[in-house]
């Protein structure tokens, strides 16, 4: 199967302490690395937990936020001196320019490689990005400025061929790919094979959603639907519900209920408070309201399963 | 005697390795933090190695490349988060206004203190900070870009009054000062004692040289001489004396003629080139021109002694 495969390089929230970097993680699909926002020390992380910077493909910020982009300077910085060829997509919202633009004029006149600013949609649900093996979508979430959410999703596999079907029916060569497609079989008799009979589905689809930052936010739940995995900020636990309201963040029951009503298979949350020095508690009440909730750390791997 | 000391943030060169921060340190003189460039990591470094930001005083940024200055930004948020109320002086050269400024206008639009940046003068030996403890000096180096190298001096402590001249001469307490600062004394019967008879040397002022990035440039010897410690860049070694000439860095035995030549007590060498994974060549280069050299380490923390 092709590798879908996540990588959390920081699951912390603004104040950043020794247990948790900024937000920053990877998404490796089939060798191509998808970065999901950029802290302060991303670069570093990368280093640290071995993941190859050469096969960065593009980067989504989920809003601007300095937790969550202070590390592009560096990061951007760091691909120029490692000679990089290959255009680099940023999908972020468009007032990154304001940012991005003094930098690349001063530090960046003379990289190697070219960046292009690609703007997100605050508002709608949206297609932002398509290769052979996924899709990407982006939509809002429900923060202090404009936030955006991202689905990963693998492309539907081609139907599986049944070999005995072949040698029955005497099915040539070059019309076994449209029929992995979906298409019916004519036999030289002229009658038509209805395709159910001559395949079976392919592995469903997987699917990943990042939710972070968001304050509690059913009208997500259509886009993430099913994933198999959702990670969601949990930034407090319900104890510190007035403050997750106030500062437009979720508490770990929230995060939970999210996650149920959107039938995920498992929910991973982030972005910690740094008044948390032991995460028991987030755990707990996540667990108490959707039992697959697992806590992030830094350098976890998280494969994403069919099942 | 007064607390100066000096802790290494970040030792390394422009890639950052697991290995090696990028530049950074602290100068703490009497319980101040004066900060000498701000690689990315630096707030990071800061609490790893448990020194207190809320005692950040100033920030020093030696040049404009992005391993000496992509720190500012989450540094400068955080300062803010945690409520800081008392302006921050930046000195660095004028176009950090080209990145600082937008940044600022983005994100420290809701800050709660004041930043001012306080152009450095590329090419003078200037005063540029003075407080009741220390002066501070900048003078400039040879980069590729304007750069300029900064000098710690503790400033002079009074001279120690004998206790048994006090006694002899019976001099009034509220002269005791005046004398300590260098007076002499005029006893009831008009006779005039002098200074010197009176009084001992204080110890010498204390001083810290920081000299990085930059080729050898034994111009700077007069802003150095004498120095108690001087941290000195040693990107390469000598086998890669080329490569240190076209990018304007030293090597090992270069910054150790520059140790020599300025007489001072200790050299430390740092902002390694990413290609060493050992730096016993560049100790054993640095030790055989002047023998107390020693490696910058990332938590580092040198007394600067007066012998």
């Amino acid at each position: 199967m092709t590798k879908f495969q996540v990588t959390i390089l920081g699951c912390g929230s603004a104040m950043p302490t020794t247990l948790h970097n900024p937000a920053s993680q990877l998404v490796d699909v089939n060798e191509k690395l998808f970065m999901i926002d950029c802290g302060e020390g991303t670069q570093l992380q990368m280093r640290k937990y071995k993941t190859r910077i050469s096969k960065l493909h593009s980067i989504f910020i989920s809003h601007l936020h300095g937790d969550h982009v202070f590390g592009l300077p560096g990061l951007l910085a760091t691909l120029s001196l490692l000679g990089r060829t290959s255009n680099l997509n940023i999908y972020a919202h468009k007032e990154m320019d304001l940012f991005l633009d003094p930098f690349i004029k001063y530090f960046g006149n003379q990289f190697s490689y070219k960046i292009n600013l690609i703007p997100l949609d605050p508002h709608s649900h949206q297609l932002i990005f398509e290769n052979n093996s996924i899709r990407v979508f982006s939509f809002p979430l429900k923060h202090r400025i404009n936030t955006n959410g991202f689905l990963f999703e693998e492309k539907e596999s081609p139907r599986h061929i049944k070999r005995e079907m072949i040698d029955f029916y005497n099915i040539p060569f070059r019309q076994i790919k449209d029929i992995k497609q979906g298409a019916d079989f004519i036999t030289e008799n002229g009658n038509l094979i209805k395709n159910e009979i001559l395949t079976t589905p392919s592995v469903p689809p997987r699917k990943y959603a990042y939710c972070s930052d968001t304050a509690y936010f059913p009208e997500i739940i259509p886009y993430i639907q099913n994933a198999n995995v959702l990670y969601h900020e949990a930034t407090f636990a319900e104890a510190e519900g007035i403050r997750a309201q106030e500062t437009f963040h979720s508490t770990a029951r929230q995060a939970a209920e999210i996650a149920k009503a959107a039938n995920v298979k498992k929910l991973i949350i982030g972005h910690f408070s740094s008044r948390y020095n032991e995460l028991d508690e987030l755990l707990n009440e996540g667990q108490t309201v959707f039992p697959n909730t697992a806590l992030a750390f830094e350098g976890m791997n998280i494969n994403i399963e069919s099942q």
